[in-house]
């Protein structure tokens, strides 16, 4: 391992100006005209797997953007792990508030400026120069098979992932998942994301009269659909802010002791936090702190009111409809059919009298809860703090991953969320920026987790 | 008083052909390029006043359109009535919809259709007959004085009738005010409106985060603005329909026995009401009929929400902020100050932690109850009932009408508010139309009220 972690010391400065070479291409997956750039983007890659001698190369179609497969066969008798990034990059607008070209990246300061560079350019190109480092600066081969899978759809929503994951489901089978798309909890802290919440989305739509009513003419007389609605809405949470639909907690996992250590024991400043959020105060689920509540807790938000009269001044009505968006952060075990019906039934049954209610299911995603009892996670924590000389921390991310879910599920093995960005590295905005520490410790982070899953059978 | 309702009889066919003439200049101000027929409009109806000798006929200009002003001071020592109307229409889209042109009013079934039949020149035409049999049909003269102010600009809100009234204040002195531009309770029913609701009418904000935040990233943590806004909403009404605000209802002046009695007499279906609303059932505050709840009790509705996503399909955000639109309806002796007050302490107080609540008036106006105990409602009663052959009854209206509460405060005199139209008359709408049988009888009603009213001191 020396002679690797030499390698990559040595040639440290000229793995960023790769990066900033592959970062040209500007790979905006959202616009039809760059659609020549995913594939040129997707050749560079292979280009670049092929001269570090991968046995099998293949710049794989898909009816969206092509993705990059690569895989090295040479460890017999030992685990494969499959690795998962992805080529294509966000839009850059709005572009005068970039301080340099997004797509000509620059050293600031010891940040790497550019669209991509951290989003998820620089973090596939961690792997590259690790597996690189092996083969180059090590005794010329890999501890470990590795396979390398890099989609060129992720800003896009994966669409075409769970059909090239079903297509070539052979071809990806792994023991072991690693995705490197994430942040770490904070400037040297290495970190290993084990949890994503779920989802369950809904439309109420709450009915009175058959039109918008005049509000002098019939107010006071009929139900009013906007009250009604917010009725409903407000008997969905007690005044401690825990939701009050019956059976919503009976699935839900508690958190363990030792979990609850863990999660308290991170370096988080609730009032740094909530800066960030620009609102006047925290506030949650009783008996928990913030990043419990947004990690490891359910909850019930409001992401859209839409009744009656929304223009400037007064126009007196009694709307006809009101309609609110409300999703539901699902975690294990709760699933989105059971939350879903759980809701439907008790909307129905608060709903005050004068209305006609209905519920609709618009969206949904299952929680995520990596086994972190498997042993690969104990390994992955020792490799993470080997290279950042500190504790790696168990974090969890509150949103949804959508593909993590989609290659957790569809491998069926453990999955590694080791993530080399920062929390407010800019990653879908202008000045999209990449720590070059964070770069150049994650290419050793991962040298590390592949030395050390060679040890596992 | 018999050859003056034998001349309406006897004309009663002519004075349908006149309104057909006048109805034929299409007088609609809220379009600029009707301008001049609203002129040429008031030049007709100016022309037909000089021809029944008005001691002083003008066209009054205003800001916006002209109105007409004319007199008959002949009956010294008797009171002066002054009657207000308007000669100014609505619109006609969707022009498709008529069913014979807007413009050249047709005969059919015993009624006139056409835009203005009803609102409001067959109403002023009323007037305008009523005069005319007294002064070609009686003894050639009023037995009261009269005068007549004819305004253009009822249709878009009155903007410079205030102006109007307050620059001829003197012009305008009377005794008693008769406007005719409402309608009768239904058909044959002659009915008083001696009630008006006020308005006061603000909008609630609710401010969390400087922006809008990801969901699943900060969902739990803080705040949701627009959860927040619905339980503010659903804690100002309890479950039986009574509004919450501490003091709302110290002010509102008690029903009294004999009211509810009137009130309860009337022919009124609540399942008729009900089905012209679409809404599945009425609703109210406990304890109130439906008519008592839209006529004399104060309500609370909201009349729009607006937060966050309102499109199609999910999308997972905490809204920076949520607003609501809402409106009480006031009755005596309630006012939007007192009201608007009560309301922005009272939401203040219960406003959720961990969001800032702004109460932002908008607009307000003051509720109208005729003193009825004076004489002249029981003379306007007898009036009524003597041409239409049935009692007359009081009855209220929900929604404010601002130049009712204009007149009444400028003139500080009794004001009466004898409409002859129906409550089904399109008066907005594709086929307005005109019962001709009100049209004749509210001749009648007219010359029985002016007859009536020579006996009060």
């Amino acid at each position: 391992m020396d002679n690797v972690l030499n390698y990559i010391d040595t040639h440290r400065e000229r793995f960023v100006r790769e990066l900033v070479e592959w970062v040209r291409i500007p790979s905006i997956s959202s616009l039809p005209e760059h659609k020549g750039d995913l594939v040129k983007n997707a050749e560079h890659l292979a280009d670049e797997l092929r001269r570090l001698g991968a046995d099998r190369v293949e710049v794989l179609p898909t009816k969206g953007h092509p993705a990059v497969f690569a895989e090295w066969n040479h460890a017999p008798g030992k685990p494969t792990l499959l690795i998962y990034g992805h080529h294509d990059v966000q839009p850059v607008d709005p572009l005068d508030l970039w301080e340099s070209p997004p797509f000509e990246a620059t050293v600031r300061d010891g940040r790497l400026y550019g669209r991509g560079v951290v989003d998820d350019k620089g973090q596939v190109w961690i792997h590259v120069k690790a597996i690189e480092a092996f083969l180059k600066g090590g005794n010329g081969k890999l501890p470990i098979n590795i396979k390398l899978i890099v989609e060129g759809e992720e800003e896009i929503g994966s669409a075409h992932l769970a059909d090239l994951l079903r297509e070539h489901a052979e071809l990806l089978q792994a023991d072991y998942v690693c995705v490197s798309d994430t942040a770490m909890f904070g400037r040297g802290i290495p970190s290993l994301c084990v949890g994503l919440r779920g989802l369950a989305y809904f439309e109420i739509h709450v009915h009175g009269p058959s039109g918008d009513l005049h509000s002098g003419s019939f107010g006071g007389g009929i139900a009013n659909p906007a009250n009604a609605l917010a009725c409903i809405i407000a008997r969905l949470h007690d005044d401690e802010g825990r939701v009050t639909v019956p059976g919503f907690y009976d699935k839900v996992r508690v958190l363990t002791e030792q979990e609850r250590e863990e999660i308290a024991s991170l370096p988080h400043d609730d009032q740094a936090w909530l800066a960030m959020t620009g609102a006047p105060a925290t506030f949650g689920e009783a008996g928990f702190s913030t990043l419990e509540r947004i990690w490891a807790r359910p909850t019930l938000d409001v992401n859209g009111l839409k009744s009656g009269f929304q223009g400037e001044g007064a126009k007196t009505i009694i709307p006809a409809t009101a309609m609110a968006k409300v999703s539901c952060r699902l975690v294990p075990d709760q699933t989105p059919d059971e939350i879903g019906r759980l809701l439907a039934d008790y909307v129905q049954r608060i709903a005050p009298p004068g209305v006609r209610v209905e519920v609709k299911p618009i969206h949904g995603g299952l929680p995520y809860l990596a086994p972190t009892d498997h042993p690969v996670y104990e390994i992955a924590r020792r490799a993470f703090s080997k290279a950042f000389g500190t504790k790696t921390v168990f974090i969890r991310e509150g949103g949804s991953i959508p593909f993590v879910r989609t290659i957790a599920d569809a491998t069926g093995k453990p999955c590694l969320l080791m993530g080399f960005g920062q929390p407010d590295e800019n990653a879908h905005a202008p000045n999209e920026w990449l720590d070059l520490e964070n770069f150049h410790l994650g290419i050793k982070s991962a040298a590390h987790l592949y030395d050390e899953i060679a040890n596992l059978s």
